[in-house]
């Protein structure tokens, strides 16, 4: 594994179980805290609307990236998880998640050798991986020959086509042929199908406009399976989707497999998102608890800045007390200031709860959540998730 | 100490050693990588200037959050190092850095009680803190005294005085004359002085708001100091200033100690600032190291995103190679485009060396820096530095 990287330590980890059982009220802060029962609700939602519609449902653990999370998804129905990052995946997979798909490309020789060899230590752990380029596909090979992989379709291999965000993938139709063959010359990969994301779609305000992005996507989608089929290929799956427009990609009936994962927690972000026609509305579940550490005449300063808190989708909301509105204090503060004048401002060390503007980066800044049962004003800590693979860039 | 802040594992800590001696081009990516001989350059320049006015220095380790960078500042001068947070201070504290303060306000009693406890267990250790509230000061001593810390002067406490941020501290003049008194009462207390930083300052990139900004904190802080005098205390400290403003304070004769941390790495935040008259110029010295892991016909992705490098103060520039542009990819992923048509993009495997917009939130993202002699090109990894204080929120 890449060095760099080094997930919370045994000892830490259990001296953080005398948390268990602590009152919300002497949570130190900022802490990062689950709301169990909205999660719940949220997991619970998710997994039947992708039974309810027969679509697979493999969320993207790059969001929480905690084992026992994407286990709970699994053990709710999910196919397995999505990572971005090879040592995400490697992190999970020794973690015991077993279904673990790397939804973007590999290409350095370093970390492919470190998942060849994950992929030949844990025969029963199924991996799945993107590529976009024939330097990508002849690496992989390479490097499962080299760690002593084989066999047939040892791992899943997608195609990624760019189905209108313009970051990864290859154009849509004959180039993912072009992969797709060379795959196929290569007994120990599986051609699993197409990866079809569209990032920045996730996020348009005007469902209008994700319904456009979408639509444009599953055009793009369709018509490379299309060239794959007239050149003889099955395609077993396209597989996208995220929280923002995944009710699209459904309706489109293009894609088999959805890839959302902030649905659990739910951010600042994506609520600011106008509901489409269709889609289920998830709960806010995860929060920053912040205390007031210093008081002006016209705002309050909180203990919570964005060393606790990813602010590239914005800042945080306050959730409570009512009407306060955050403004950034830098890497350590916050800057509470009411919404209207008059409206109180909270005391030295009264307690605030943040929404995060993303959850993602958010939960990457912590070793771990605190999952609260009972409410954010009388619940107690039931249970603590690991974050397994915080910081696992490589 | 905090359960839930974790630093680096010494078993992954010590598997890293083994990335010593390592060819630059062999470092995986992303990683965080410190040019060393720029680095010593602006350790220098610093220590210089502050030697050659006569002031204190005492970076901020709040930016680097490493027990050998704080060594290494004091061996060159440095009287000690600045913390935003009690668990960073213990943090360093704890891997040996024998002189820290906390220049911000710590009210909470858990907080308190593990400081008073380092305090009791480090009595070779000086701790300091900054308050604006009576109940910080009460608080405080009460923290003290019940971990058992007698005798005089054990802790220096600064009054924090807003002199422009609007973040913490008390207004300007009397407030400042009552928390002094409040601080004289309780003997394990030495009042030490005023906590003078303006933070929006630091980065207004026209010199002249800077200099009209730092003259109306320079204000604030006499005044206060007059008002203490005249109710009979001594100051025997003003401490601030930043990067991005630190000869102004400097030359307002104010100031007796210079907080600046970002020297030593300078960010492409600082950067932007328009350069003033008889302020020292700093080099880059840290720089995130990434590759080209897909390429469009008209943009290359490289796989460094938010996760490797935080965004609050804009995103990183491209220091190499020439021409090109960074463009916000999301978590994971950077899009780089070039300046001007024509001009050629990185190839798949390329090698791409950033410059972090702020260098103190990028830092807290990874658990080491590689430090490499001999520039980014042709240079061998040759020391690492852990970031001790990694995480590190309470």
């Amino acid at each position: 594994m890449n060095a760099a990287f080094d997930p919370p330590s045994p000892s830490a980890w259990q001296s953080a179980q005398a948390l268990i059982g602590q009152d919300v009220a002497d949570i130190d802060t900022p802490a990062l805290v689950v709301d169990l029962d909205a999660m719940e609700r949220n997991l619970a939602h998710m997994a039947a609307y992708a039974r309810a519609h027969g679509l697979r449902l493999r969320p993207h653990a790059k969001m929480h990236k905690s084992a026992d999370l994407a286990r709970l998804q699994m053990a709710h129905g999910a196919v397995g998880v999505c990572v971005q990052k090879t040592d995400e995946a490697l992190a999970l997979a020794r973690a015991g998640v077993t279904d673990i798909y790397i939804s973007n490309e590999v290409i350095a020789l370093p970390k492919l050798k470190r998942l060849a060899e994950a992929v030949q230590a844990l025969p029963d752990t199924r991996f799945a991986i993107a590529v976009d380029s024939a330097a990508g596909v002849l690496r992989l090979a390479q490097a499962l020959e080299a760690a002593g992989v084989g066999g047939e379709g040892r791992i899943d291999v997608f195609v990624e086509v760019d189905v209108g965000h313009g970051r990864c993938g290859v154009p849509p139709g004959e180039p993912a042929v072009d992969l797709a063959r060379l795959i196929a010359q290569h007994p120990v990969l599986r051609f699993g199908g197409q990866q079809a994301y569209h990032r920045q779609a996730q996020h348009r305000r005007d469902p209008a406009d994700r319904a456009k992005a979408i639509g444009e996507a599953a055009w793009a989608a369709a018509l490379t399976r299309e060239r794959l089929q007239a050149a003889g290929f099955t395609v077993p799956l396209i597989t996208g989707a995220g929280t923002g427009t995944f009710a699209l990609e459904t309706s489109s009936r293009v894609w088999g497999e959805l890839q959302a994962g902030s649905y659990l927690f739910m951010d600042a972000d994506y609520a600011r998102n106008e509901s489409a026609p269709l889609a289920p509305v998830f709960e806010h579940a995860l929060f920053i608890k912040a205390h007031v550490m210093s008081r002006g005449a016209q705002h309050a300063v909180c203990d919570a800045g964005h060393k606790s808190h990813a602010i590239d989708s914005g800042l945080p909301t306050v959730w409570s007390p009512s009407g306060l509105v955050f403004a950034n204090g830098g890497d350590e503060h916050g800057i509470l200031r009411a919404t209207h004048a008059g409206h109180p401002l909270p005391n030295l060390g009264d307690t605030v709860w943040l929404v995060p503007g993303h959850c993602d980066p958010t939960v990457n800044l912590h070793n771990m959540m605190l999952g609260v049962r009972g409410g954010l004003t009388e619940g107690k800590v039931e249970r603590l998730f690991r974050v397994d693979a915080r910081g696992a860039l490589g």
